[in-house]
């Protein structure tokens, strides 16, 4: 089972997101919304410590980069621009004998000839290209010009803010604008749970730069990139770059890395970085009539700004860091019984609650208040889960399966009944060993707040 | 211009936005998309702020609510069950002689007759209903069955999530599962900048309770959300709460509080705290046939329960924030002339910067040295803007601007040059009073933070 290829892995992952509330289908009570997800309490936790974590190190612990939150409904003149409305788009053909709707690129070729995957009929139709936005009508008339779309990528919104960004915020070439957001692709087959889906969310930084930096930029962001993949638990041995061959790349790209992870279905792309030229802000430029030219004051140089992006996904960063952190082990309870323990090994950065707080007895009001309290030192600083409810080691098995790194147990040492050396410490299990150390109360912060940051 | 209702006062709001990066208008360098902004770097920083803390106070301080992130594109029989389909819709009239197509609530009485207000005719026709969702397509068909929603709420996912939620979160009643996230409608005038917009964002908690216990939390919810406000820099005495009437409400809720602020257009509702009785999780059981009751293990009563929502707009917040915090006073400089000075009031909180750090002089090493230090030390705890550019006192109105509650100037002083006993300390400014005192640098993190936090 701990098999990262192993195919029932992933089924393990999936039931374990829904029985402890990761991540539900959206519209699940009325037979779902394919290729949509709603985040359940553990989820949107888990998802927001994430994003939380790439905001801090791409915008704010940066002098040279600031942040930017674009609407999703975008002006077609933007999509026209950047290629999405013309090029952004799946070949498809139709089955004439069963009717099936199919992505040319999956129909699998039988006895040399193309062959409908769903009843085997032979007469497909030739390729049409199928734009895979999502369009919308904007305002009460339904006439063309009314017409909006869902954006497909944060990007855009980045590159037509360029001058209000670069005329506001004081910075000089280089500099980043960064943003977190959701966009829209109308996936014919949304697959591998959240990581092919049509709604989605993303981290894009676009880094502006002279012509001449670009190249070492772009090797420049792939170190920092892999960096922080390390820094939420996923090690560098399990990621993969990817230097895309040219015959692969955008027309306009100068180079482009994919790093990819080693997924229970296979190795598939987190994230690319791309040294893009200065391809969308000259498509922009030239759409708008308005410049986007930037003056370098030292150099005297007027030019449109060339752009390597990191684009990350964080749906499927979120399903990286479950695969990465789902573990089954066989574990000998007190009494000798050999069982399973699921674990999510999250990295504590990452996990959804940072600490599990224990009075041992419910039923003891002195342990209960005792509890309480250490929950109300904690809870300012990290996001505490308090459960008085059943065994003790039941209640470790169920933050193990949320992820909690540290568990803490409030018992009668603490209340000074087993001696006054142990009065006010508790015990502190470690989630991945097991193992359990005393603590006092007042080394709680200390100790717990560096691991978790 | 002080005066909140003078109607230049909103103008001068919306330039400041533009000129220092709060917000810009979406689409703005090909003439705009009607009705949707971008959040520049100071916007993005402020609305993050408070989307912060609100889900702080809300959900993780809290041991009665959890959070979910449901997606935007909404399965069409969640929004038929709860009533958006049939009539979620304003009254439209068409214009016979200039085809202006407006909200018949809207068109203006002239000597006892509707006339349009574009050319004047008084040939309209009957009102019809217009459906204020957003509608898109879903897959590579263009049936009916194929139709999505944008949703015009984020609270029917949490309806429909109530027993996922229920079943994987062990909360027991009174609980309630809280949402920050975009929402759409197809407003026909989008007004008052960011007031009324067709993208926005809610926050947006249903508080699951027993029947007998919804009016009473009611009231409790009225007053938890009047002193959240009250915490991000919103006086009471500029709050109104309006008991909504009974011929007003909705027909299920069986009571509503409408929490209205100042707008310098004039008194508007921020936010709706509504008693919705079980109405929604009624509808969604009926239509879905799947039951979602609760199960209470004390009184052992099975019912469908009821919820209490206190649901406010995060964009008209963001622009309360602004109204509030907008302030010019005249001001006299060293040299004796008066001066306007334009400065932003943020509650420390919600500010984006919180402090910004300057270098007496930027061509000094030790000096700039120096600031690093300071803004290394403080910048793993808050926002700091660095900035050596400009006279001090330039770059000091700069950051009463942007709303920077506290600025550090880093001088000759601070490098022992004036005396051993002001050797590392620095000038701390406040943006309110304008007054200054010196501060050692070791007690920098425990004076700001607890203030910022």
């Amino acid at each position: 089972m701990n098999n990262p290829n192993d195919p029932q892995r992933m089924e393990r992952i999936v039931s374990l997101c829904k029985r402890r509330g990761f991540i539900f289908q959206a519209g699940e009570i009325y037979g779902g919304l394919n290729g949509c997800w709603d985040y359940g309490p553990l989820g949107v936790e888990l998802k927001r410590n994430l994003k939380d974590y790439w905001w801090r190190v791409m915008v704010r612990e940066r002098d040279d980069v600031v942040g930017l939150d674009g609407s999703i409904l975008t002006h077609p003149a933007v999509l026209k621009a950047s290629g999405h409305v013309d090029t952004f788009s799946d070949p498809m053909v139709d089955c004439r004998t069963c009717k099936a709707r199919l992505r040319e690129d999956q129909v699998p070729e039988k006895n040399g000839a193309k062959q409908c995957p769903n009843c085997g009929g032979k007469e497909l139709t030739e390729a049409r290209p199928f734009n895979l936005m999502f369009q919308t009508q904007m305002g009460a008339s339904a006439e063309p010009e009314s017409v909006a779309y869902l954006r497909p990528e944060t990007a855009q919104s980045i590159f037509v803010q360029f001058k209000n960004v670069l005329d506001t915020a004081r910075k000089k070439i280089p500099f980043g604008i960064a943003q977190i957001g959701k966009a829209f692709r109308n996936e014919i087959n949304p697959r591998n749970y959240i990581f092919r889906s049509r709604e989605f969310e993303q981290m894009e930084l676009e880094y502006f730069c002279a012509p001449e930096q670009g190249m070492q930029l772009l090797d420049y962001w792939l170190e920092e990139r892999l960096r922080f993949y390390e820094n939420i638990g996923i090690p560098r041995t399990k990621l993969h770059v990817l230097m895309v061959p040219d015959a692969d790349r955008a027309f306009y790209s100068k180079g482009t890395y994919d790093i990819e992870y080693e997924f229970p279905f296979g190795v598939q792309e987190l994230e690319g970085v791309a040294y893009r030229t200065n391809y969308d802000l000259t498509q922009h430029q030239n759409a708008s009539g308005k410049s986007l030219e930037y003056f370098d004051e030292e150099t005297k140089a007027k030019f449109v700004p060339h752009v390597v992006e990191p684009s990350a996904g964080v749906d499927r960063t979120v399903l990286a860091l479950l695969c990465e952190a789902y573990d089954e082990e066989t574990v000998t309870d007190e009494k000798g019984k050999s069982e399973t323990r699921i674990v999510l090994r999250f990295h504590p950065r990452v996990a959804p609650f940072k600490v599990g707080v224990f009075p041992l007895l419910k039923n003891k009001p002195e342990l209960v208040a005792k509890a309480r309290e250490v929950q109300a030192l904690l809870r300012p600083h990290m996001m505490v889960f308090y459960d008085e409810g059943g065994a003790i080691g039941r209640r470790y098995r169920r933050q193990d399966e949320a992820g909690t790194p540290f568990g803490l147990t409030v018992d009668f040492e603490t209340l000074g009944e087993k001696g006054e050396e142990l009065r006010d410490t508790v015990t502190l299990r470690h989630r991945d060993s097991m193992e359990q150390e005393r603590i006092a109360i007042a080394d709680l912060l200390a100790t717990l707040l560096p691991q978790v940051q």
